[in-house]
């Protein structure tokens, strides 16, 4: 067997003490698969006195980890900290430039510097990997780097948050709204304090940047992902997507198009779809991952696991680490840096598709009409329109109705003229909610 | 760019046709993520003058495949040829012995001669690839070898036959029996003219038995695979499972269990079970395959997509390839061979479980009353017992009625004591049907 792989590990919170568990734990056989041992050398945190129910006494503590890049005895280091900038980034740069091999769950980080840190590996020569920043314990990454290598990937989607699943299959469950919902799972632990990233889908957008670059072997965008997360959404219009077949979903998207120039473009974004029950990503439920690549060769595949927790994120950092140890490098974007294409976004109102709109009416005479009279003018045909006697929200919005429409396929320009025509209409009491019908 | 990988095709069939069309479509993009280009050197089958719908006049024709494994302008041998012994192995055999690198979708040879072939190609150093064996484009032997890497895997399962799933949700969504859909799958292509192999479980078990030795490094096992296929199982029984809320699937399903000595023990089968409708295999329909893997920190992945089909396959040969081309050989069953573990076959009448059991019974006084007696003397627990009026088999059984059994958990043991108190049962016309239940 060959000389241990020799790791240090910045960070030991939740994923960090994963990590720890799991090379314990799992030693003997992560050294027959690996085919030499991983050993933990140096770990860093920020209270060095915290009690983390691991025994770090073996491990050499780093005061400053961005001093770890610089240890001789370590070859790759693992950055389980956080944050798109700051220390985590500094640590990242250090250790490429060192020419050490780099492993990091950091989704933030490589959605926003992810090309810069794989210029600096390529030119080291060293690793750049980061499978558990995408859909936690799923081995996604290498599927669409080297499963589905020999595809033109055109399409990939799925659920990339497990706290907003959890959110929607709770409101689902129990017919509670949103707000509701949030505090419980704020008090329990499974959304953040601060559930911003989340909720919003700045969290899911971060990854799907990150699959998008990997899939399609284009320069990442984070800033082109459209991104609306699932504040908004009622229990009514869970119940209602209910009636009409579907399950409401935060899904990340991001396609390929080519525009009449020839020019291939994206479109990358996250928003609450409504997905037809006979559609694998239906019963995605609790905090769930999952995400669906579409080849040219191989057809639609489906990928589902726990997208987060300290279990299966660590079992992605140790995969990453397994790799690295058997000598596997491979192109961070499964390309090199220099041969990614220029994806500039697409126009995305020819796209065709169909969609639910949910509109506060204040209940007085002439609403409908005028709601009917704008997509008319903006040439949406209305496949159904539901009006139900229930108040559209709770105290204070007495006189607020809710309107539930589907619309026929069309181009998506025409809804938002729709919605341009209606902006100033005293018939609504908040701008209409437009969730698009997720396609089979 | 490195010089191109040279590749002898055997075999030009579904997927030897696939591959082909593959590497000439996806050249450029191959090229990109392999480093270096794919070439195709020579090819071989049974008929030179068959039109193939690919131009094959570029590449040279090999009239005996088995010389391929010579050619010394050949790096990789992909064998699509079939059968687990003959020319195939011949093939197999002598490319690794010849210091080659050989690609294969042949599930019957691998579960056969799969440690054999290993230890030829750690011999040479060369590398032995079956992605495509075990459910078609779905990378799970990846997943499983390097994905799921750090994770002590504990089960394997999943629906790895196309053939038995597109009969069972036929049944399912149009109420017709077995027979009259096999011979409907027949005509149209998606069974076999001899469907042996499929209906009978027999391929399900040679995915099986690959599976296993690489989700749990044991050495491989065919002979063990208790196999039971599809063939009994009639409308009625999907009917009622319905009914229950349970779809029916061929599951192939591997376990791990310690015995009182501490011995690792194995549990290899494929049989119909009752699948949860909240389970993610119940909506698994179609052709399609779906594999479920559970680790002790990843928790349960799900794997699913295409499990046959010229594309789909050839997408998992070319992804072998492409990693052969980057330089990622790989132990084939995840560990060498020397260290793959003896996991004898467990001793099942321990297990505790539920099962759902059809009886078809001669319509005459007593009957029950025997049935429920054996399953009281053997110590089964009777959960529900449903009896309809409709006869159980069309013409000439008129005066069978089926009685569908739903069990308590217990032991299957007690199962089999019942099934051999009944078996010489004048009340029984047939021997009785019995469905294990999927746990969650
Ligand atoms: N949690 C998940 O399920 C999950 C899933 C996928 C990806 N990720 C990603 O994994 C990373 C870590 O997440 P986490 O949930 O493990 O976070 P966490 O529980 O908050 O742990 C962060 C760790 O970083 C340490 N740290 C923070 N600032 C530091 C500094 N300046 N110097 C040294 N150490 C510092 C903290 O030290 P103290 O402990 O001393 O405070 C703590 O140990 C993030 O990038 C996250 O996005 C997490
Ligand atoms: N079809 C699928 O979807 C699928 C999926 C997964 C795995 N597989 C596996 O892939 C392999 C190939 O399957 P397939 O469906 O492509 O089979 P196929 O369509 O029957 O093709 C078999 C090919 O092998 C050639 N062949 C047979 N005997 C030969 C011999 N003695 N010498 C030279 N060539 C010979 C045949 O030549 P002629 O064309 O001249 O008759 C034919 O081109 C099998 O191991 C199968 O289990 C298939």
């Amino acid at each position: 067997m060959s000389e241990p792989l020799r790791i240090a590990l910045a960070g030991l919170g939740t994923v960090g003490g994963g990590v720890i568990r799991l090379i314990e734990t799992n030693a003997d056989l992560i050294a027959r698969r690996a085919e030499r041992r991983i050993e933990i050398v140096a770990v860093a945190a920020r209270d060095r006195s915290k009690d983390r129910g691991v025994d770090l006494s073996r491990y050499a503590w780093e005061d400053d980890m961005t001093a770890m890049a610089a240890r001789p005895d370590v070859d790759v280091v693992v950055e389980l900290v956080g944050g798109s900038d700051g220390p985590a980034l500094t640590l990242a740069r250090n250790t490429l430039a060192a020419g050490k091999d780099l492993v990091t769950a950091n989704k933030a980080m490589i959605a926003h510097h992810g090309l810069e840190l794989a210029a600096l590996a390529e030119k080291a020569d060293a690793a750049l990997k980061f499978e558990a920043a995408v859909a936690g314990g799923i081995p996604v990454i290498k599927s669409l780097k080297e499963g589905m290598a020999a595809n033109d990937i055109k399409r990939v989607y799925g659920i990339l948050n497990g706290t907003c699943n959890y959110i929607l299959s709770t409101m689902e469950d129990t017919g509670r709204d949103f707000a509701d919902v949030l505090a419980e799972a704020q008090a329990k632990g499974y959304a953040e304090a601060d559930p911003t990233f989340d909720i919003d889908g700045i969290d899911a957008a971060h990854k799907l940047a990150i699959l998008s670059s990997v899939a399609f072997g284009t320069r990442m965008d984070f800033k082109s992902v459209t991104t609306r997360g699932i504040r908004r959404l009622l229990a009514a219009d869970i119940a209602q997507a209910d009636v009409l077949g579907y399950y409401i979903r935060l899904i990340g998207m991001a396609d390929t198009e080519v525009d009449a120039s020839g020019q291939r473009r994206l479109v990358q974004r996250v928003q609450p779809h409504l997905v037809h029950r006979d559609h694998p990503l239906a019963h995605v439920d609790g905090a769930t991952n999952a995400v669906v690549a579409e080849g040219n060769f191989v057809g639609r595949l489906l990928f589902q696991g726990a997208g987060a927790g300290d279990g299966p994120t660590a079992s992605a950092v140790v995969a990453d680490l397994i790799d690295i140890a058997r000598g596997d490098i491979g192109a961070p974007f499964s390309i090199p840096v220099a041969e990614l294409g220029e994806a500039p976004a697409a126009e995305t109102g020819d796209r065709i598709g169909s969609a639910y709109i949910r509109f506060n009416v204040a209940d007085r005479p002439g609403a409908l009409a005028e709601i009917t009279a704008a997509m008319r003018d903006a040439g949406v045909s209305i496949e159904s329109l539901i009006q139900k006697g229930t108040p559209g929200l709770a105290a204070g919005d007495a006189d607020t109705v809710l309107v539930h429409m589907v619309t026929h396929d069309g181009p998506e320009s025409a809804i938002g003229r729709a919605m341009a025509l209606l902006c100033d209409s005293p018939c609504l009491t908040e701008p209409p909610v437009v969730l698009p019908i997720l396609d089979e």
